[in-house]
């Protein structure tokens, strides 16, 4: 496989058994070194390094720091001591006869031998200068593993589908508008001017139509785009691993997914337990204050509503009172608890009440003051704490509050070094709710114009013992989806879909949505679904996040060849940019039908 | 694999193996038909068909062609002489003991039943028609044939690129305009109020910065986007397998992709012998008038330039005469021969010159009397022909009269019937010229202001004999280009790319693209090559055309799973469509900055 019109074996391949052996590599000056008249080159490929020793000056001068070049030379075992025992090829090195400089490089605007890997990352620069020179970013090892492993899961997800009859289909990416929660991205059709095509924010009703063609099993990692305003950890094209099946209910989807996580993770050689665990949509929020809770660590929010019911404490006479706990917490300096106040205050509350056990069994912290003698003597048991410990407390609005303390206690986690990024606790969040009303805040468009949109998506399945009644109760109405989490990740999820007109109608009357509006952005599903359309379901994973949660990279950029920084502004093209007027006219954007004749 | 909540098998299991047993089968009503009281109902699923026999009346009445069933019954061997051998299920039935409808179809706007496909397909209404449902369509096994052939084809290539050490690479969609011969479709930027990204034409310019990053070995199946005024066999969005390598020159990625074709043909039972012929581009021109020969016969042109050099005849004083045999054509009736004549003005000629070899040795036809005795006598063994065929000529400039010779010669095997779809030739053509001159006619955008423009695209390697001196004679310097053609259609192509800046600045120039212009439009893809690009090479295979010439399909809509019909429509959904005052604001194309604050 090694074998090129430019070299013999890759560097890594160069072990002892080729010793005495003459080889020819090509890549990369990594790294530099004289010694009294001999220089030291490692030379770097996509397979690693290898040492090649340079005897002769005139040869070794030309050479700098990623120089491309390759080099003839005889195999030979490193004299005893100078082995390197972390490298793959660290008991030979390569004398070079012949070295041919295939390109030179510019002094490099940062460094990125593979030598400086395993020192601080903090020798790197700001992330604008990586990803305008994002060609020498990926050359450093840890990028170049990123992109690999990136590549080895896809193939991986692809065996298991692959495995289970699925196939593969390719959908259109210039389609019309879906609504699904986001502002589309448009693109002006020159050949019909006045009209747009949309980009799809995933492949959602053409995936619906596949199943309705009798294409059971569908799958495809598929390019989707959503036009939102930046938000740190997001992309505006974006990759998903999508999946659709006929004939199956919600069990038959979270098996099959299972079977392809499992395949997945086995690649990086991790074995996933399965089943997954499971836990309510409502467990979720009321034990973690959040749908995507970090389960590699416990310490669940503990309800204190019904102790406090009769609190004589003004800001504890709330429809919700929760706690979290501190563990060893009490003796916190005061500075600190003021700097949790900032943080909460940052995350649009109005601060973090707390109290300190301390270790002589007092209670104390602001709040302590304010309790009955009652609460105070029973707060400890009610927690849970032990002498030493503090207690973070919300009061006020469910969702909100819970929100808050489910956020404590993964902060909690992350300063106490809880969160191991190769530990990985999988759950499926499953229960939940058909709609949310439009009141809640909430970054994303919502779907429709009454007080309830949808929480997944308005072609979700309301549970079996709803499909009669979902319209009448709302607000109660549960639906059949499923979220796949990892580490407090949402790594995918997905639903069983509606495939009969009438529940579809009855859905979207629900979300206000009129049957003019209906016609004229989805009309075409309602009319498949009249045409004989089978029982469906299905799942979506996210891929950037699924490859950045198993890689234990701090972000999705850190897994995406060349990802977009803040605004959607590419550093190293300069995309997007400006058009000529020519290019303009073209487009139609400035068609005018009045002037047409 | 088969069994879901709704299925125990699927309708191809269930063979003889299962008789006594009950199976729970569902899918589609593909036809029915009545028996004095019993029904027969061929049930499809994405397996294939079972024959289900209903004695009850009841059961039976409701069920209609395309309602989606769930049948519980037991298996059992059909009666003596009514087995299907044509059917793999065709000794078994399944007798109905209880049939759910799953969902009703209204009546169809055309038949899909499996029954019809081995008829005629007149009975398919018009492409528009198939189009807007194409989810009925696409239910007809010669489309679910096409579709899984093409996701077959996908893994066959994948493993064979894995084996070979690639990495798939997901690009960027939403980039910086590249020139590389076509109209890019633009997106505006909602977030930079007057830019645009561009649709990528392919990502040339992003796999070279992949090999400039050290990702040696990649690939992706990239969509691509190409705003082209319509054309029959074309979409605005298409797929291409891509592929480059570093380290390697053209016999490298030669010998690559061959090794994935063969798997891919592989998939559908087809050995392809390999090496691959070759034919240079010179020669295809010659011989065939084109630069993607169909090799599956054989009749190549007669070059007559020379024979008739002191011909009287005025329009064989040409730079070029040409001709092409007609076997057995001598017999052909006058008005056929008119027939050819508006043929050949249909495609841009003035007409097609002809004679006829009577079977009795005379020569006939409107050139014959206008040709010297000479030039008459020795006409029959100059073109290699027999009493019985004709002849048809060509004179004028080169290449257009070759290209004109090249279809008449397609056109003969095709009325011939020489041309099987399940025949296929391979042919790599190779030493395209560097340029071409944008004086010839042609479809494509012209990259560069010069009267020269690239033969592939501006990337691409003078060949090694030409790198001192391309620019001193455009007109004759060669490339180190290859494309591979099978039965007549451009399969694929690619070349070594430049990965000098001086020489890729010196090709510039030689287009007439000025270093500012450069700078604007892929000055990254210069300054990159300042930092140690490695020589590199690829390849591309136009996916849809590749999956269409192993389906043996009649155009590439065929083996899309929703394509576009004329200029960029899509029946089934009504994209492109209008959009909204908001949406049109939020696009920021009507931005004005001197508007802004």
């Amino acid at each position: 496989m090694s074998q090129t019109a430019y070299r013999t074996h890759h560097a890594t391949e160069v072990t002892e058994g080729l010793v005495g052996e003459r080889v020819t590599l090509a890549g990369w000056v990594d790294r530099r070194r004289d010694h009294g008249g001999v220089a030291f080159v490692d030379l770097r490929d996509s397979s690693g390094l290898v040492q090649v020793v340079i005897n002769d000056e005139e040869m070794a001068r030309p050479l700098r720091s990623e120089f491309v070049i390759r080099v003839v030379g005889a195999v030979r075992l490193r004299p005893e001591g100078n082995e390197n025992e972390h490298l793959a090829t660290g008991r030979v090195e390569v004398v070079a006869e012949g070295i041919e400089v295939l390109a030179k490089s510019d002094a490099l605007p940062f460094q990125v031998s593979t030598a400086l890997e395993n020192e601080s990352e903090n020798k790197l620069p700001g992330e604008d200068v990586r990803l305008k020179y994002r060609y020498l970013d990926l050359r450093r090892p840890s990028m170049q593993r990123n992109i690999r492993l990136r590549s080895d899961m896809a193939r991986a997800a692809r065996r298991a589908l692959d495995e289970m009859g699925f196939t593969e289909v390719e959908t259109p990416t210039m389609i019309k508008s879906t609504p699904e929660g986001a502002r589309d991205f448009l693109v002006p059709a020159r050949l019909v001017p006045g009209s747009w095509y949309a980009l799809p924010q995933s492949p959602q009703l053409l995936k619906q139509l596949l199943m309705v063609s009798g294409v059971e099993r569908y799958y495809q990692v598929a390019r989707c785009y959503r036009d939102e305003d930046f938000r740190a950890d997001r992309q505006p094209e974006f990759t998903q691993l999508d999946m659709e099946m006929a004939f199956v209910d919600q069990e038959d989807v979270i098996a099959m997914a299972e079977k392809v996580i499992a395949a997945i993770w086995k690649t990086a050689g991790y074995d996933v337990q399965l089943p997954i665990r499971r836990i309510t949509w409502q467990e979720a929020m009321d034990k973690y204050g959040t749908d995507k809770p970090d389960l590699r660590f416990g310490n669940e929010l503990i309800e204190l509503t019904d102790y406090f019911k009769d609190t004589p404490f003004r800001v504890f006479q709330a429809p919700y009172v929760g706690a979290v706990l501190f563990k060893g917490g009490a003796s916190t300096p005061r500075r600190q608890f003021d700097a949790w106040q900032e943080w909460a205050k940052q995350r649009g509350a109005k601060g973090l009440a707390y109290v300190q056990f301390t270790e002589d069994g007092e209670l104390k912290g602001p709040v302590a003051k304010n309790l009955s003698e009652q609460e105070r003597a029973g707060l400890k048991q009610a927690v849970g704490a032990e002498d030493g410990d503090a207690v973070f407390f919300a009061a006020g609005p469910r969702t909100a509050s819970q929100n808050l303390l489910g956020a404590v206690r993964v902060e909690l986690a992350e300063r106490a070094g809880l969160l191991r990024p190769d530990e990985f606790a999988f759950t499926w969040v499953v229960d939940f709710p058909l709609f949310k009303s439009t009141d809640e805040e909430d970054d994303d468009v919502a779907v429709g114009h009454s007080k309830w949109t949808s929480m997944h998506h308005p072609f979700t399945m309301p549970s079996a013992d709803w499909i009669d009644r979902f319209d009448q109760d709302p607000e109660h109405a549960m639906s059949d989806s499923y979220d796949i989490v990892c580490n407090g990740e949402e790594m995918g999820g997905g639903s069983v879909r509606i495939h009969r007109d009438d529940i579809q109608d009855r859905v979207l009357d629900v979300l206000g949505i009129s049957k003019e509006e209906a016609d004229e952005k989805f009309g075409f599903l309602l009319e498949a679904f009249k045409y004989g359309a089978p029982p469906h379901a299905g799942i979506a994973l996210g891929w950037d996040r699924t490859v950045q949660i198993l890689a234990g990279a701090d972000n999705i950029r850190e897994v995406i060849a060349f990802p977009k920084a803040g605004g959607g502004r590419d550093p190293l093209t300069g995309a997007p940019a400006p058009i000529s007027d020519e290019q303009r006219a073209e487009t139609g954007v400035d068609y005018d039908p009045d002037e047409d004749e």
